[in-house]
């Protein structure tokens, strides 16, 4: 089974587009391997481009952020690389296509390290910050999950939100539970059994 | 509501016994703040020697180690500091105890930072590595809570160990698994309810 950590990946399109997404990402050996659906904007900046960047943020607002439609998070120029990084992020890996592994549903995009760079220190596992990246994931499914389900889990991760979050992990954690109302009181009695 | 990020400290007796606490802590300006509960073999070294060191792992064997019964994990020398670091943390944090604020159940160490030195990169969220720390936090509470709550938080955590663990996650899920499975087994019908 694969080791698979939740990172967001800055790409551009040939045009200078940039686009941020959250991703789960491998390491085998020196490579970060990256999955992005087809069809999907990083799938495609990465095929024109062969460059990604790989953001190792501990910002979850970025995550919650991606999942409830805020994209406008600040990123920076990077010297003699095409893709921006995210400004806030604890560290940041320059990444270059090496190969594609072609796939119906979720190619498989081989990228080698071109420089990495450290920008902050690790300060210690943080429930809510776990809890917003569990919210975010539960978000991305909404359409897939019962009710029951949905409110459960929310309801549990608050738990981890109320003991341990700071002002970014419960603007992070609005953001997602606002996002759950809206569906849940958009769905129809029978939707939401 | 203050931010709080677990961690593991290790602190040394004035007779020169190592030991290794998961804990959680808080950093208010310059200064990491613990807060061991009274009595304990932390706040004791502390008070003695005025020293501990933080250690910032994602080695969540170590978290789970020490609500099981496990504290055989290796640790390192450091120079000029009495303490002793975890071998494997990506950084570390002399501290130096400035002020006490006493409590009858968990007195406030206002810890200085004498030197912080990296040893390795966050490479991501890793919602195994949390579902550990969820995971060993309920262990640490067994005696508190209802059988069914732990059945199905153990159930709930389970998925993100499917989807995400690497070894390290495995082989510390398997000894948090373990420790429920022996303290519903060692319940009587009437103590589980």
């Amino acid at each position: 089974m694969p080791m698979i950590f939740e990172t967001l990946v800055t790409t551009v399109s040939a045009a200078g587009v940039e686009h941020l997404a959250p991703m789960g990402v491998r390491y085998e050996g020196d490579e970060v391997v990256l999955m992005p659906f087809k069809p999907s904007t990083t799938l495609a900046n990465v095929v024109a481009t062969r460059s990604a960047v790989l953001n190792l943020t501990t910002d979850v607002r970025v995550f919650a952020g991606c999942v409830t439609g805020r994209r406008d998070f600040a990123t920076m120029a990077l010297e003699g690389f095409a893709v921006r990084r995210l400004a806030d992020t604890l560290a940041h890996v320059e990444l270059e296509l090496l190969r594609v592994e072609d796939d119906a549903q979720r190619p498989v995009l081989h990228m080698a390290r071109r420089r990495e760079v450290a920008h902050g220190a690790f300060r210690g596992f943080n429930r809510a910050q776990a809890a917003v990246i569990e919210g975010a994931v539960l978000v991305s499914r909404l359409g897939m999950l019962p009710r029951d389900k949905v409110e459960g889990e929310m309801a549990y991760l608050q738990i981890a939100i109320d003991k341990t979050a700071g002002p970014a992990e419960l603007e992070a954690w609005r953001w997602l539970t606002e996002a759950v109302k809206r569906h849940l009181g958009g769905l129809s009695p029978v939707e939401a059994a």
